[in-house]
């Protein structure tokens, strides 16, 4: 797991022994997208038509936890993605352990789906929005402690980019403890209260729309990829 | 969100300040594609094999709206498809806010094949046909809605590629515009009648049967990618 | 749609005017390849976990059509892949009017499953095997025919890769009509008596099982893409 | 299936004649990536959100049989899809052949959810667990053999990478072989003790938590492909 290459230098497929076969980040990122794209779209199967009838446009309007469940859905898996997106900038190479990891991340993300549905679903339940909300932000800690496990993964075995500026990467480091720390913090939290433990693990999420610092590379920006 | 970069160089990653990291547009493709494909096939998974026994060919036939529906939902989500892959030749790079613009536009494409289900479902039931179809028209006009914000915001972040004729940028921000406005005052429209709604927002989606513009560059045209 | 390039040079973003932007074809690959992932996976839903009891095995053994149901449909969706996989060799760019023909075939491939099942779960069933060997002759000579018209549509708009030799671009063509046409023929045969339609409708399936033949070029012929 | 070329130049598109078209890995990967990734997610869609009530916390946790069986699923999938990452190192072209085979290979792996949602669910149930647990271990050998057969295929047609060195290729289909061996004579003890066919099946499964061995070159390595 060691890295003695010229940065400038591209890798190569027998760089990191240890970690198999060493590829870029493409294939890793096109099999999240697939997951994501699936995760993000389920939801959707749980809709079903009402029933004809007078009251088509009341049962319609019925159906809003499911819409609900949808769009909080939507927004956390979009959320990750978008930040996905931009750490497939930040990895150079995908290895073995890295890919687990990898795996071990999209586990989380396929699932999220189910706790958010009994959360949205549930909300106007007074019996079953408790248990269902602290589940939720569970579901939450657990995603972020994933995706924390993905990057400290990336770290360890030289996957992330060389190339990129060392305070750059004690920054993102920080960052990622941090959220994944308050997501932990949140999910406790909800068991005495799930109202306060439910806002601060919104609060991290919501936290991700905000724009993740553009990368600072020790020599000049590598060229963005896809270009003729 | 500023540009000072020669055209004729390829962009840089750390190009676009507070946009996290700029990459090409395949990713982003690819996660729409996946999400296309997902939306565009789930209307057969409502499609249940009739029971055994000698009205079978009629039961077949009695699934007509769902046939209806899976058509319906394929010819928008397909010819969004279709011009999603034109503007991605549109698009030279993608940022974080152009990100989050085309997680709200996909949130919309998952979304559009239920409203669709629903009209065509309950397209011969009296009661629910006209709700149903308001529904699904107010669908297709946030459908069209979304393209347009993300359209707004890549032109914002400077993603727009910048070889391009900027006549021909205004050009197709007026298509644009012509379609969604048009999109929202069916949807209007359709709750004074479901009938002239319903006939205008269809007449947008067919108009994107023709092809759009050929696009005029101001130097000599990019290479088609993926050339070996 | 005229064509004037010297073919040795790479095709260019506007080069077939009232065709939009001219792409490569990977886009429209990933979509394809994201599409007949999910038609391919989708039967495998139908599958239920039977009752715990004394008769498990049993009732695991009796869902035996719809193992049918998935087999024939991965046989026949992985068939249809393997020459697209091929085809996507044949096509250099890809058009508007390319891009909708290929909507529409995927149209047919994304409903394959439903005859698919409809015939394979009730193969056992005197009274609705013929309707239901009918309803799958007939679904197979539409797909059949959206892949010729996609063929014919490609061939129309200079999509087809131009340094192909043409002698080998018409036996490609010959191939296609022949197939098309017995896939039809298949369907108006199974009205009459079903057994043989289905005999021939799937010997035109086996017969994809074979090698399609390698493309010959005029000059050298081009790299296999993918190479770093 | 012959291989004339000097290893250091790329492959071209009619190089392997009786193989179609050859091209490179990457539109295999594109549509095993996205089968993977469908066949990963699809257990998540057996979860149902309870009923509301005083019970709810307990009737979400009494869904346990099946958050076992989205695990259990998401380590075979994920694990093979880890390895098929590293295969894809492996392999440089892709012909007819070994497009066939990888069809058979993703069929298997379209399938194995469902086996494992039989056995993780019923795993509770004296009666259905063993037969449950004969249809999980059978499947996980069924799956074995196809990626042996995958991995033959392509060996066969020369579609591995002709740069690797001889005696590494030998190794790794010394190491197919025996974790395929292992996995029949699993399938085969599971009809007397399911237990113990089991426990061999899974110990084979766990075994590829390991990183397989780095790839060894003739000459030099290539470059880890998607460099910008």
């Amino acid at each position: 797991m060691t890295q003695t290459r010229d940065p400038q230098e591209p890798p190569r497929m027998d760089e990191h022994p240890g970690e198999g076969a060493v590829r870029g980040t493409q294939r890793m990122e096109i099999f999240a997208d697939a997951l994501f794209a699936i995760a993000f779209t389920l939801p959707v199967l749980e809709l079903k038509v009402p029933e004809p009838g007078p009251h088509f446009a009341a049962h319609l309007f019925d159906l809003w936890p499911l819409y609900l469940a949808y769009l909080l859905s939507a927004l956390v898996i979009g959320l990750y993605w978008v930040h996905h997106h931009f750490s497939g900038a930040i990895y150079r190479t995908t290895g073995h352990h890295f890919l687990l990891a990898t795996v071990l991340f999209l586990t989380a993300i396929g699932f999220i789906g189910f706790p958010t549905r009994a959360f949205a679903e549930r909300i106007a339940d007074p019996e079953a929005r408790e248990p269902a909300a602290i589940f939720y932000v569970c579901a939450l800690a657990a995603t972020a402690l994933a995706w924390l496990i993905k990057w400290k993964t990336g770290c360890a075995t030289g996957d992330v980019d060389d190339r990129l500026d060392p305070a750059y990467v004690r920054r993102l480091n920080r960052k990622y403890e941090a959220a994944t720390a308050l997501s932990v913090f949140a999910a406790g939290l909800a068991f005495l209260r799930w109202e306060a433990g439910l806002a601060v693990a919104l609060a991290v999420i919501l936290f991700y729309l905000r724009a993740p610092e553009t990368p600072v590379y020790v020599g000049r920006a590598p060229k963005a990829e896809g270009e003729s």
